[in-house]
């Protein structure tokens, strides 16, 4: 994969630079760009020439951070997960701005640039700093319990929320012992396969925001360094509905 | 200044990796470290040698987004602006883990690493990414008006809301172009005197968020890309008073 992953980092760094042609997925803040669909039909064809026996599941988001692609805000991700068998087997995440490569392996660990990732340990909600993202849905019922789960972290005097725009690189930054927990309702599996087995890797938990085990297709996620940090930050949430990524 | 910056962003480099020893300035979210401490007795004795007999005014973050630093979040920055009779001449801004140099000079243009910045023309809100940040205060009600801050901007349909944990990277990243419009209430003087000039360079708006002009003591900005975008911004908030620099 090496010749032609550095081949859609260095289109997607060009379009950076480009002005965009957007059209709209299911809301004015869901952008789709040209870009995207490049990426997304390179990557493929690319697998399927690599791998033409595969029946396993490769889950891509072309470019994860669409919006802040768009605005050419630095902030943007190239996911490609790999699941047999329903079970995820390895991840790759590219943060196309800065050239830094994510990547775990089931069993074999994960790593940035080489480097070893490990989580944060912190248990302590009044010591976290938490990641989210506002998600697709802005009608003003779920915009108001978007904006009441980030007030109960914040009185539960959470250090800080960040917003950054892209829940991959959100996910990797967990990963990475740069936050302590990250949350999110109306993410699809193309923004958590690969980022799943990564957070896992660096010893990190990733499951449903009732408390329950990880279920990929239901469109919502905690994932902290600690099993306890997760259950916290679960339990202080309200549940925004999204359905399921495989009921579309 | 060359040599003692590379040396401050080397400390500031180390020191992202190590333990933190932190206190506390104003509430558990306004967090100080030993670096912080250790890089502004540095650039000030710097400063006092190389211009001995300079009276205006350095104006200097030694370390924006303090609680990112605690907790190794990749987004810092070091702040160094500088004022003649009130007047601010040029501010120079690090990003501390990326290696960009944000530098502006009052009519001379602002510049990352080299290249000429420019802001976005965007004058719809309806097409903005809008920055902010939290602001220290975490008491319920300020809380309450910093959301609904959040939420009118959601409302009037900006494509989104980013909160990356240090106000003067996010002004430079209005400054490149890369966002439409910042606010903040809560913010200093320090954090505001070398963006303001980078963002005026680079062909943006720096106002107060009552839409008069920029009173750099008065903890509240609002700035864009164009003047219509920064009084669209300024007329959808309402105010969180933090008192002023000046009566501190």
């Amino acid at each position: 994969m090496e010749m032609p992953l550095v081949l859609l980092f260095q289109i997607i760094r060009k379009a950076l630079t480009e002005e965009k042609h957007v059209s709209t997925k299911t809301s004015a803040a869901d952008l789709v760009t040209e870009t995207d669909h490049r990426v997304e039909d390179l990557i493929v064809s690319e697998l399927r020439k690599r791998f033409p026996s595969h029946s396993p599941t490769w889950i891509i988001d072309p470019i994860d951070g669409t919006c802040n692609f768009v605005h050419r805000f630095p902030t943007v991700a190239v996911s490609i997960g790999f699941a047999v068998h329903q079970e995820l087997e390895f991840g790759v995440i590219h943060h196309c701005t800065e050239d830094r490569l994510y990547t775990g392996r089931r069993g074999q660990g994960a790593f940035c640039n080489g480097q070893r990732l490990q989580v944060s340990r912190e248990t302590d909600l009044a010591k976290a700093l938490v990641l989210t993202e506002i998600g697709p849905k802005r009608d003003p019922d779920t915009l108001k319990v978007f904006l009441s789960n980030m007030e109960r972290l914040l009185h539960a005097k959470a250090h800080g929320v960040r917003v950054i725009g892209s829940s991959t690189l959100a996910l990797c930054y967990l990963a990475s012992g740069a936050a302590d927990a990250y949350y999110q309702f109306g993410l699809h599996c193309w923004d958590l396969a690969a980022a799943t087995v990564i957070i896992r890797e660096a010893g990190g938990i990733v499951i449903d925001t009732s408390g329950g085990p990880l279920d990929l297709m239901s469109c919502r996620v905690v994932a902290a360094g600690t099993r306890e940090m997760a259950v916290l930050i679960a339990q202080a949430l309200q549940t925004i509905n999204y359905g399921r990524d495989d009921e579309k």
